[in-house]
């Protein structure tokens, strides 16, 4: 079997790769078998796993309904139901200054989905893209798996994670497709005022680059700063916005995303560009059409007391998790988390006995605690300060 | 707007693809919206459209119990979950001389994000592939995405679309990675024998090239040859099984299908391997966890009379819809469908007056009669013969 072999050492960035799921496997094998304490898992944000956290009542009936209705068995166009892509149009349009209409919506199979389609239709021989240090290690695997070149920009802890707009520049060239910008942030808790989101806008259309937003943890803001989409400077620099039901909802099982261009330019609605998303949803699976038919419901009668309710507890989860990292001397939280679900520590190197580095930390972590977080590097690639970062999720 | 731009004329072999949902709205459109007769549409191989096929209770009701179980609301292994790869490893093993395990199986969104599975395994640079004429178009559109070059082999109309295995030889050079078999077919609508799965598995095995069998409507056979899963072959050489609930079960809109390692000699059970399967499932968004918990029961507990029932209706159709092409004179079918939910008909040019080929033919018929069936040329690339073919679907 010589053609037909599946490697055949072909030079490929993905091998290179570290996955979230990998990394997490290996820090569960460390954890020996015989230990009866709890695992206390902080290394996935997936709010269904604790009992905090319920998806609520409304969706659940308006999925059920949907299926029992046995309307919905069939297939969806591959862009999505035309209904589902006009209420996810209206929903995100109460807080842009402009309509939104179906025509910029395409339903995906989760924020996750709605990421590959981003990179895939930027992807071009010898491009790159500008993706945010810390940052959610996907960016890097997708960009792999589709051939673009990643280039780092840091984000500075000192400054509540804002982007390092000043050393923007020098990373572009005439081959930057795209800057990526997570927020409410992942994996850092960052949520961004809108005279920053303004200024990376500015930025974005002074490079002729477009921004993708992903904004998967939209609206759970819980500090000073509100959620501002990016969406609302789409008519400086169009924007690709990247959503889903999986965070606000707690549904992230369901896989109902969004990939939405943000543009009331209209640089994104020529036939070509249009044909073209068109055909590459054609080769996607997309989610289950009766869940797509549950949407319109979903966003119309969830109660604002809900999304309340979820971003009081994020706060107190957040605080709670403060509070003790304030009481433990080798680990220090740069800045508060307002957003998201997720936190990121330094490690005191220096005070930590036999710990060589952020790797050696988290699996000894898991080892001698059964607690499990991930390692910095993870997150941080080609970054020498990584080794004193840890990251975990705080909705627990 | 200049590096963000989408269009930059690369070369992309994507944008002359024909896509099934393109020339489907295009028919649509010719229809004059004052023609009150009845749309028939046979463009597409959907059996919820039609009021014959139903959902199983079983299925519906194992679904709704799994969504109202609240356990499933959360995220799965992105390979699938563990319950769901060990119920369909079992469900594929019971037609299989050796027994595949949970590792083999790979959960997808649908067949169709299996077969993207496939192709983005196999891509290399300068790859190519062995695509079946007439086929389904979406490997070409598939393949043109991930940058694999196609190569056609024939399908054969008098030999009841078999595949034309003495002209393989000469497609294939070292840069061919694998075969596409379609069985049951899909547009031909053939159900091949056991030996002639065989001599592909030869044939395959002497060109050292892998088998790619998409089986989505397996045991969709109502003639003379049972259906025979291509994974019988494996020993002789590796198979990529592509399946789904999609067309056994009726449920097309929910998007589960199978991507399965059908290799008892343990090719892809190389670590390097592995490790990229999963990364790639990584970036993918996956079907929703709810209906992945809900498959071991709908494994379990259709009965066989629903499946009977089915091809039953199956037969009926098929029966009915040769009958009356029969009293046509300038239609012919050269192979009555044995399996699936398609066949291919030959038109007699001579005898249409005023049409041309086969696009003029279904164009004309849209028009004329409100009835869409698909132009052989949408199948048949590269083919002088195909403006003499046109498909549809019989499951009406």
């Amino acid at each position: 079997m010589e053609n037909g072999s599946l490697n055949h050492g072909v030079p490929d960035a993905a091998s290179t790769t570290i996955s979230i799921k990998g990394i997490l496997g290996l820090l569960m094998e460390t954890i020996d078998e015989s230990d009866t304490r709890k695992l206390i898992s902080l290394g996935i944000g997936d709010p269904t796993a604790y009992s905090c956290f319920h998806t609520p009542k409304v969706a659940e009936c308006a999925a059920v309904d949907s299926l029992q209705s046995e309307k919905f068995n069939g297939y969806a166009p591959t862009v999505g139901l035309p209904q589902t892509r006009r209420a996810i149009a209206e929903y995100l349009s109460r807080d842009l200054p402009y309509n939104l209409t179906s025509d910029d919506v395409f339903i995906t199979s989760g924020c996750t989905q709605a990421i590959d389609v981003a990179l895939t239709m930027l992807a071009r021989p010898g491009a790159n893209i500008l993706l945010p240090r810390p940052g959610f290690p996907i960016y890097e695997l997708c960009a792999a798996f589709r051939h673009i070149e990643v280039r780092h920009f840091d984000l500075l802890p000192e400054k509540g994670w804002e982007v390092d707009l000043d050393a923007i520049d020098a990373l572009t060239d005439q081959n930057t497709v795209a800057m990526v910008i997570i927020n409410p942030g992942n994996p850092c808790g960052n949520v961004y005022s809108y005279q920053h989101l303004e200024k990376i806008a500015e930025t974005a259309k002074k490079l002729r680059i477009l921004v993708i937003a992903d904004e998967v943890y939209g609206h759970l803001a819980f500090g000073g700063n509100p959620f501002v989409p990016m969406g609302v400077f789409g008519s400086i620099v169009p924007i690709l916005t990247l959503g889903s039901l999986s965070k606000r909802w707690i549904v992230p099982g369901w896989r109902l995303g969004w990939f939405v261009t943000s543009d009331p330019s209209g640089m994104f609605r020529k036939p070509k560009i249009i044909e073209r998303f068109k055909k590459y949803f054609d080769i996607l699976g997309g989610p289950a059409t009766f869940i797509q038919a549950a949407v319109p419901q979903i966003l119309e009668q969830t109660e604002e007391v809900f999304f309340k309710k979820t971003n009081y507890l994020l706060r107190q989860t957040s605080e709670l998790c403060c509070a003790i990292i304030k009481e433990i001397p080798c680990i220090t939280c740069p800045h508060r988390p307002e957003g998201s679900m997720a936190v990121m520590v330094k490690l005191n190197l220096s005070l930590l006995e036999d710990i060589s580095d952020d790797i050696d930390f988290c699996f000894k972590l898991a080892k001698e605690e059964s607690v499990i977080i991930l390692p910095g590097i993870f997150f941080c690639r080609d970054s020498s300060g990584a080794k004193e970062l840890a990251s975990h999720y705080f909705c627990c």
